[in-house]
C-alpha cells in the first residue's frame, strides 16, 4: 500500500537508502521446493553492479547478497525469503549543497514535498542502487519460470541518444559494456559515451526486453492484464518514461488488417501484438519496449531553487553514470520476470493449469515480429 | 486480485458482459459528504456513449446508471457506491462463427484458452463496453478532485492513422465527433474515416491526457510511483499498447542538460517530465501519451484457426468502431482520475496533508511543455 | 481497503443499505465452468430471509437475487459475477427521532462520528440486512468447495439466552425457526423468546459452525493462518463479539497432554484444535463458536444522547429481532465458505496441489471432538 | 498474499525462522518525522525475551535489533523501516526425530502436509520466536499511537492453567514473572507453574488487553471492522484459540437492556462492547481476551505417527516454555498497536480527521466495564 511492495501473490518488498547500512527484500510467496543458493542471484547482481566499466558509476560494491530465511538445505520451504546486501562505499563526504537544493529533473523536488524531510545521502531511496534488491528477487522468479515452463528473459539497449543500435545477435549481448545485441557500432558507442562524459552531460537510452517460453493464459482482465503489469514494472524502473508492448507506438499507422496477427494451423504469422492478447499471454514472445531519460545528476551547472524557495546554480559532482541505461538490462528483466511469475501463480489460483507446451500452442509455434 | 479492482484505497470494482443483462461497478472507498447525482455520471458516460456519430458503432445505448447506494440526501455517506448500466441493445442474432472461431488480433483466443471458455456474444468481457463503468466511476473521482484541488482532467486525438492532428486550442474537442483539439482538419478526417470504413478495416489513434492543477507529492515510490500507476491504467484500456509521461520516447535521444527541468523562484521553465519526478508528482500538469491499436474486428477477409485447430477464413460483420481510438478520450480521463483520486487519499493516509496550493507552488507555477 | 471487499483471490465486495434501493455483491475470482444458477444462491438466501416465523423480524422481503454477469450458459466463465437484490419493503415512516438520536449498542454513534452523516433509515449499512449479499455470495463457495473436496458445512444454535441447547442431532436443524440441532428443547425455546418479545427486550446466542472433508493444508502463516481469518470472518458478522477454534477458552484449563490431539495410523484421537494446527487445516472438521450480542434496537426505554450532546430517553418501535443471532447460522456458514474457498485458491496458488483424500489423510479419519 | 504481511497502509511483513541466521521485518507506511531509535524497539524486545525467569524457556537470545532502513538524523523518513534480529543461540544439536515425526497438537503436521518441505530446526517458522519481529514493529506503532493521540496499550494475565488471576491493579504488570496484574497470588503461582514444569507438562493462559485513549472512528465496516481486525490479529498469534471483544461470550447470556451502553451527557455508563460499535471504535476503552492453549512441546510421551504414516511415540525435550502464554503479553500489546495504527491511517485517508479528544468524547469520558 505504501508502495514499496510488488506483485500480489509473488510480493517483493524492498528497503533500504543508497548510503545506509544495507538493503534488500522480502520475497513472500515463492512455492517451496525451488532450489536456491546464494549463486543464483549473484550471477544477476554482478551483471548490474556498479563499477564494471568507465561508462558507469565509479563507486565499488561488491553487492554480496546474504539469504536470511527461506531456505532449507538448499530449497526454498514456502516462508518468506529476505535478501539482504550490505552498502559498503557509502561515502562519508560532505553532502553540503544536496541537502538543501533540488537537482533539475531529480526526485529531490518531490520527495521533499511528499515527505517533508529526505535522505539526501546519494539520492536516498530515490537511487537507482534499490535496484539491486529487485534484481535479487527477480534472479529467483527467472529460475522458477526456467524450470516450471523454460522461460527465458533478455534485454538488451536499442539505442543510446542519438545513436540507434543495430540488433546483430543475443550472443554479443555479454560482450560489451552496453548490454548490445552488436558488435559493430561498439567502437563508435565507446567514443560516444566518453565524449558525452566529458561534456559534462548525459544521454538517454531505448532498451528492448524479449520473453519467450511464456505459459498462455497469464493475465487478468480487467485492469490486471499482463500488459498493464508489465508497463506498471517496467515505468516504476527509475527514469522510465515509456513503454510499449508488441508494435507499441507504431500501431497508430496500422491498418487492422496489418496489425492484427493472423493465425495458421502452424501459428501466429507475425507479432505485433508482442504477445498479449486481450490483456493476457498469448504464448507468443513477449516483446516490450522502454525509454530511459537521461541521468538528472549531472555535472554542467543548471539554474534551481533551494528549500527556501531561492534561486541557486547547481552542477552535481561525483560518482553518477553518464547513461543510466546502461545498466537497466538486468533491471528490466528482473521486472518482467516478476511479473511475470506472479500472473503464473494467479493463474494457476483460478485456472489449476498453466501450460506453455499444449497441443495446440505446440502446433503454432510463435513467430517472431 | 482476479484483476476486476483497480485503486488501493479509492477502489474500482467492474463487472459486466457486453450483451449481458447488465454492467456496472462498485466504488469504495469514497470520502463521505461530496454531493453527487445520477448528472454527475450521466454526462461522462454520454461523452462515451457509442452511436453518436457514423464514425463509430451503431450500437443505440442509453447508458442510463443507476445509482444503487452508498450516496443518501444528495450527497455520499462513505459506505460503497453501486453503479448500474443495464445493456438495452444486445442482438439476439446468430453469433455463428465467432463462438468457435478466434479474430486475429482480438481476445478470443486468449480468453478461451485462459478461461477454457468465453462468452463470445459481442466480445463478451473483452469488449470495450467494459469501460463504460470505468466512466462511471472515473466522473465520481473527476468530481471530487475538482472539488478538492481544482483539478481538470481533459484529453484529446493527437493522430489517427497516418493523421497527425495539429493542437489549435481545447475549446474544439466538443465540437467535432473526433475529441480533437483541431479545427481545420475535421473535414479531411471525416473523409479519412470514410474510406477508412469502406475499406472494411480499422485504424490506430494516438491520445495526448493532460491533468492540471494536481497536488504536489502524489506517488509511492517505489513500485507505486505515480507515473507507474498511470501506465498501469492506461495499458489496461481496451487496445493500449503504448503509454508515454511527460517526454517519453522522445527523452531517449535528449540530454540530461536538456530534459531536466529547471527550477526557477517564478516556477519550472519547462516539462519534459510530465509533471511526475521519482514517482511523485510535482504539481506540474500530468502529460501523458496512449497509443491505441485498430479494431481487431474488420470485415476484411483473414486467416485464423478455430477452436479444433482448423484453418479458417474469417472476416466480422456487425456493428464495430473503425477507430476504437475515436471514443477513447473520456475513458483516458476516467483512468487518469482514479488514479490521481486514489493516490490523493493515500497520501492523505501518510502524510496527512495534501496540497495544491502551498506557498512555494503558487511561487512556481507550472509551465506547458 | 475500505472496508468492503472480503478475501484475497476469491472477493466478495459487498454493497447496499437497508432502505436503499438494493444491496449485493461483486465476486471476483470465481474458477470458470462451475455450474451456476439463480436457484443455487435462492436457497441459502430463503434460509436467512425475514419473516418467516414470530420470533424474527416482519420485515417482508423477498430477497430475489438476480445474476447480472459472469456465467454463460449455466457455468461461470471466470469473470466478475455480480449479484442484485432489489430492496421491496422499505417503509417510507417518518423516521424521526432515529435519525438525530444514537440507541444505547447501536452502530448509529460510531457511523455518525467516523463519517459526519449516515444513512439513518433502518440502520443503513450498519444493518443485518447487509449479511443478504454475504449469504448469496458463500452460496456460490458452498457449491465450488462441495464439488472439489465434498466440503459440507453446518452451523447451529448452541444457546440462546441462558438457555444452553443440548446437540440431538443436525437433522433437527431444518425443523424449528432457531436452527437449532434439538427437538427436545424447541416447545421451551419457542416460550422464552415469547417471553423476552412481551418484556420489549432482546437476547444474544451462540452458535456453532462445523466444515467437514477440508482439504489440508489450507491457511497462509504466520498472518493469514486460516484460525486468523475465520475470526476475522466471523467477528466480521454484525453483533459478534467472540470466537472460539475447537477448544477456544477450554484451552486454558487445560494440560499439554490433553489438549493436543494424538495422531495413530488410523488418524487424529481427539479435535481439540478445531482442526487447525499452526494456522493450517489439518483435514480435521473446522470447529468454531461464536457469541452473538443481543439485539440494541429495543423497545425499553433507555438513557442516551442525541447528535448536540442532549439527553434523551429512547426507545426503538418497530420490526427488529429479538434475537439476531435465531437468524445467523447461514450466515456464519455463508463467512466460513468464503474463508475456505479463498484459502483453497491460496493454497492451489503456491502448492499447486489441493487434496482432501490423500493416501495418508484417507489412513487417518478425522475424529469428531 | 503468502500471509507474512499484517496491515493495509501500515504494513508490516515479518521473516526468519527460529533456528535460521535472523528475523526481522519491513514495515512500510509509517508517515516520516517520527522520532525513532533502536531503544524504542529494545525495550518491547527485552519484555518478549526468552530466559528471563525459570517459568520460560532458557534459550538465551539477546534479540538485538538493528535498524537497516527509513530512518534519517533520527527521525522516520515515510520509506520502508527494515528491522533485523539476529539469531545467536540456535543449537547445532541432533534434531533427530522431529525431523520424521510430528508432535501432537503442533504445526509440524500441518507444515508437513502443506509445503511439502519443513524447517524443522526449533519449529522453523511455526516457532513463537517469529513474535519477535511483531514486537518490534508494533512498538513502532506504540510508539506513534502514543504521539498521536496518546494512545497506551497493557496487557495482562488473567488466568493460568485453572488458576484465575484477580486484577489487583497495573502496577504489578512489571513486578513478577507473569505479566500479572497481582501482587498476592504470585507466589502460589511461581509454585504452581514449578509443578506444571516437574509434571513434564504445559497450561493454557488467558489474557486481558486494553487500549486507552483510543480515537473514535477507527474501522472500515463491513468486513474490515475493528474488532473483525482485532479478531484477525489475535488469533495470529500462536497458540491462541479464542478471542473476545468487551462482553465477548458473557453476552450470550445478556439481555439487550443490560448489554447496550447507555449514554449521558458525561459519557458511556458501562463498555461491554469492548470501545467498539457496529465496527467502530467509540473511544472508550478497548478492551480485548484471549485464549492461548498450552505449548504442545511436552516431555510426556505421546502416540503419534511420522511422515510414512508409522505410529511412533514421541517426547519433546529441549528448551520450551511450559506456558507459552507467560511471554504472550507484549506480542498481543504489539498486535493491537498494529490494527489500531493501520486503522487511524486508513480512516485518515478517507476522513482526513481523527480525533480522539473531540468536545463531545471529551463532554463523554469512557467508563471502564
Amino acid at each position: 500500500m505504501a508502495g514499496n511492495t510488488f506483485g500480489q501473490i509473488f510480493t517483493v518488498t524492498t528497503f533500504g537508502e543508497s548510503h545506509g547500512s544495507a538493503l534488500g527484500c522480502i520475497i513472500d510467496g515463492c512455492p517451496p521446493g525451488l532450489a536456491l543458493s546464494v549463486a543464483d542471484i549473484q550471477a544477476d547482481l554482478d551483471r548490474r553492479r556498479p563499477g564494471t566499466s568507465r561508462h558507469v558509476t565509479q563507486r565499488r560494491e561488491a553487492d554480496e547478497v546474504e539469504i536470511l530465511s527461506g531456505v532449507f538445505e538448499g530449497h526454498t520451504t514456502g516462508t518468506p525469503i529476505a535478501l539482504l546486501i550490505r552498502n559498503t562505499d557509502q561515502r562519508s563526504k560532505d553532502y553540503g549543497n544536496i541537502a538543501s537544493q533540488f537537482r533539475p529533473g531529480h526526485a529531490d523536488y518531490t520527495y521533499w514535498h511528499k515527505y517533508g524531510t529526505r535522505d539526501y545521502r546519494g539520492g536516498g531511496r530515490s537511487s537507482a542502487r534499490e535496484t539491486a534488491a529487485r534484481v535479487a528477487a527477480g534472479a529467483v522468479a527467472k529460475k522458477w519460470l526456467q524450470q516450471q515452463f523454460g522461460t527465458e528473459l533478455v534485454a538488451y539497449i536499442t539505442q543510446v541518444g542519438e545513436h540507434i543500435i543495430a540488433f546483430e545477435g543475443e550472443e554479443h549481448i555479454t560482450q560489451n559494456p552496453f548490454f548490445a545485441a552488436n558488435h559493430s557500432q561498439i567502437a563508435a558507442l565507446e567514443a560516444y559515451m566518453d565524449s558525452v562524459r566529458k561534456s559534462l552531460d548525459s544521454v538517454g537510452a531505448k532498451l528492448h526486453i524479449v520473453a519467450r517460453n511464456v505459459p498462455v493464459g497469464l493475465g487478468e482482465p480487467v485492469f490486471d492484464r499482463l500488459d498493464a503489469d508489465i508497463a506498471h514494472a517496467m515505468m516504476s524502473i527509475n527514469a522510465v518514461k515509456g513503454v510499449e508492448i508488441g508494435a507499441g507506438f507504431d500501431c497508430v499507422a496500422q491498418r487492422g488488417s496489418e496489425h492484427g496477427d493472423e493465425l495458421t494451423p502452424s501459428g501466429f504469422l507475425s507479432n505485433h501484438a508482442g504477445g498479449v492478447l486481450g490483456g493476457i499471454s498469448s504464448g507468443q514472445d513477449i516483446r516490450v519496449n522502454i525509454a530511459i531519460k537521461p541521468t538528472s545528476s549531472i555535472a554542467t551547472t543548471r539554474r534551481s531553487i533551494d528549500v527556501h524557495g531561492n534561486a541557486v546554480d547547481i552542477a552535481t559532482h561525483g560518482r553518477h553514470d553518464p547513461c543510466v541505461g546502461l545498466r537497466a538490462a538486468p533491471i528490466a528483466e528482473a521486472m518482467l520476470a516478476l511479473v511475470l511469475m506472479d500472473h503464473a501463480l494467479r493463474q494457476r489460483a483460478q485456472n489449476a493449469d498453466v501450460r506453455v507446451n499444449t497441443p495446440d500452442i505446440a502446433r503454432h509455434p510463435t513467430t517472431s515480429a
